[in-house]
């Protein structure tokens, strides 16, 4: 091992093989394609199983071993001078959407197996191990619970309860991790010295500003309502306006106030209202009632609180000023997730050494990461997506910037080595 | 006949007995009697044929003779002086909603009967004969097509194809005709000196202003609409406001314009959104598409092509506002009825000849008496009914006004004979 320079020695900005990279994405996404180019490769199925041992043959001969955890996530690890010590892991999830791109998650995954590829081409030894996860089932599309495999490592979701989740066919998660061979013994939890997530944005912003690269500092939190409006059923015709208890009316008022609560509370709040009905279902008779789905973000928890009172408050002012009804509930709460700041600045000291343009940026979207945060150090990288287009199957990227990425993911961990060092 | 008094003989307000029309509204409502407290008699079904039985033998036994049309409706008369010339005709319907009410159409078959027997019960005879049509199939539930019999009457619908409506278990309108014996040689579209149509408000204007005779002018045009709002679909997190084309936005802004288009158009506008959707059916996804129903009405045509214009243009401003697509499609139009301004005229000198509080108003739902208006001199009474509400077990209307709606009835039905004489 003498020979082998140490990351310190390197150049700050060492770059990682694009082509290479693309080339594996490219193969990775015949696995499951669809006919629009897209790939399919649900979780627990046989074309996820066909992708990591794809996977595994590469970093097989990378000179990585690999293990696995009770819920299938797969941890290949690149050894370290020390062994003994909490690795540096980088990675995401190979899984799909059904009609999903050829990016989201996979990109993660291949981007920290060219990290391996590059710290092999150099021979670098590094102070801990390497390793790469790769977190079963993180879409939720086939058995419905995203960012499965990180809950059930983080605690933050319990084993029993996940192998009993069924897929519309009523498979079992237990049943296809047994029939896989995905079950191994890798601890739950187990130390990290850091955790970074190279990923797509998902969104529009960077491309928007021509920034190839963002530094995630965080991820949304979320809160998700059933929001509905009752009024009182009447004869379309009969009924003057000023006697009706119109639950649309209520409607287009609270809509109104909702979108100006998001404005009231900066660029990084979001308010989406979805999944409308109305009942009863007769185009002549005032609705008896009126209900939709609001779906509030905001990266920073007490703004996410003080938007949960107002959208409360406007809810009730647009039902009483319509003499209706109403009613909240909360289907769902994900608290915001601060990464951390150290990481933080690393990916920004490496996006700047290598000199490309970059942003602090809040994901919208949840990912594994967020679940990773509450066990170890955590942060991600995320490179433009063309439109902003993800979860589809035209979800695009340039190779210029996947390689960005890559070589950003490069960087910042040449630095946590060097400081673990 | 030479004893008989003639109706220009009769104090000018005469009044009905009004404990048996009150009986006999109770005894109809035993026919299909629901638990609760209202009425199920379908049209076509054994329970309507069970309630033409009963009305059939009070009507016999006051010296009626019946007959039917193709389409079943049901004609009995009292023969007057001369009964080679036009009827006058007082009629509605027997048939309910499947959880109808015991008022609705029932009222003003047996409102006429109380005429006949009021006749009766004075000796008078009439210059013309007085006819009691019962349509069939007012109320469009169990067959689809609502005014049936009387439109088929006018020539508004085509014999043949209502014979081949069907309801949901296949059973056709011809073969229940048959197999109910209803098919007679009655001609479709025969004279009439005038026909008087008593009726429920079915809304709330009397009840709100205490009179309890609505002397009906008309009845309100309606156009039916589809309106759908084409957005991007996009992830509700990553998003940013500002870039989105979010159909919600369009709705809400609509919404509120169409109610002012409602306001703009003065008390007898009415505007029913209703039937609202989206897709896709996702609380974290930016609808492709939101769609709902609109019932627009106006007692004036010209009014109501304003009201049109006036939506279209405010539909199309709120997608172009919002960077989103629109689209409007007419699915009903049905021109507002202005009633024979002769015997509004007469219902009104009737009501107030017997003192009671009236008000002209509109019918915003519609009635055999807007088709049979195409053929004769037409017009309708209204009685306050509890709430406004109808096409409800629950629908209810006092003894007195229903006595009163009847004296008007009557007291109408002699001013038409007395221009005959």
């Amino acid at each position: 091992v003498i020979d082998h320079p140490s990351p310190d020695n390197l150049p700050s900005a060492a770059r990682v093989n694009g082509d290479r990279l693309w080339s594996r994405l490219m193969d990775m996404a015949e696995i499951g394609a669809t006919q629009a180019g897209g790939s399919n490769r649900q979780a627990l199925s046989d074309d996820d199983q066909a992708g990591r041992e794809l996977f595994l043959e590469w970093a097989t001969s990378a000179g990585c071993h690999a293990t696995t955890d009770k819920v299938g996530n797969l941890f290949v690890t690149r050894p370290g001078r020390s062994n003994d010590d909490p690795p540096v892991v980088l990675g995401s999830h190979l899984d799909t959407q059904p009609t999903g791109g050829r990016f989201d998650g996979v990109y993660g995954v291949l981007g920290a197996l060219e990290v391996v590829e590059s710290l092999n081409d150099r021979n670098i030894e590094t102070p801990v191990p390497l390793q790469i996860a790769v977190w079963t089932n993180e879409e939720g599309s086939r058995f419905p619970v995203s960012m499965m495999g990180s809950a059930v490592w983080a605690g933050s979701l319990d084993l029993a309860e996940v192998l009993c989740l069924r897929d519309t066919e009523g498979i079992s998660v237990g049943t296809e991790l047994d029939r896989l061979g995905w079950v191994g013994e890798a601890p739950f939890g187990h130390p990290m010295a850091a955790y970074i997530e190279l990923h797509i944005e998902q969104g529009p912003i960077l491309e928007a500003s021509s920034d190839p690269i963002g530094v995630v500092t965080g991820v949304q939190g979320l809160r998700w309502y059933t929001i509905s409006f009752a009024g009182s059923p009447a004869h379309a015709g009969p009924t003057p306006m000023d006697v009706r208890q119109d639950p649309a009316r209520a409607l287009a008022s609270a809509l109104q106030s909702i979108y100006g609560v998001a404005a009231d509370h900066g660029p990084w709040a979001r308010a989406t209202p979805a999944q409308f009905r109305s009942f009863p279902v007769s185009p002549n008779t005032v609705p008896a009632e009126i209900s939709f789905s609001l779906d509030l973000r905001h990266p920073d928890s007490q703004t996410l609180d003080s938007m949960d009172r107002a959208v409360t408050a406007v809810v009730s002012e647009a039902a009483r000023t319509h003499q209706c009804g109403s009613a909240i509930t909360v289907d769902n709460y994900s608290a915001p997730v601060d990464f951390d700041a150290g990481l933080v600045s690393m990916i920004e000291a490496a996006a700047n050494g290598c000199g490309f343009p970059n942003q602090r940026i809040v994901s919208g979207a949840g990912h594994d990461a967020c679940y990773v945060a509450t066990k170890a150090p955590t942060a991600m990288i995320f490179v433009p997506c063309e439109n902003g287009l993800s979860h589809n199957e035209a979800e695009s990227i340039s190779a210029l910037d996947a390689q960005r990425g890559a070589d950003v993911l490069l960087g910042t961990a040449l630095k946590v080595f060097d400081e673990l060092a």
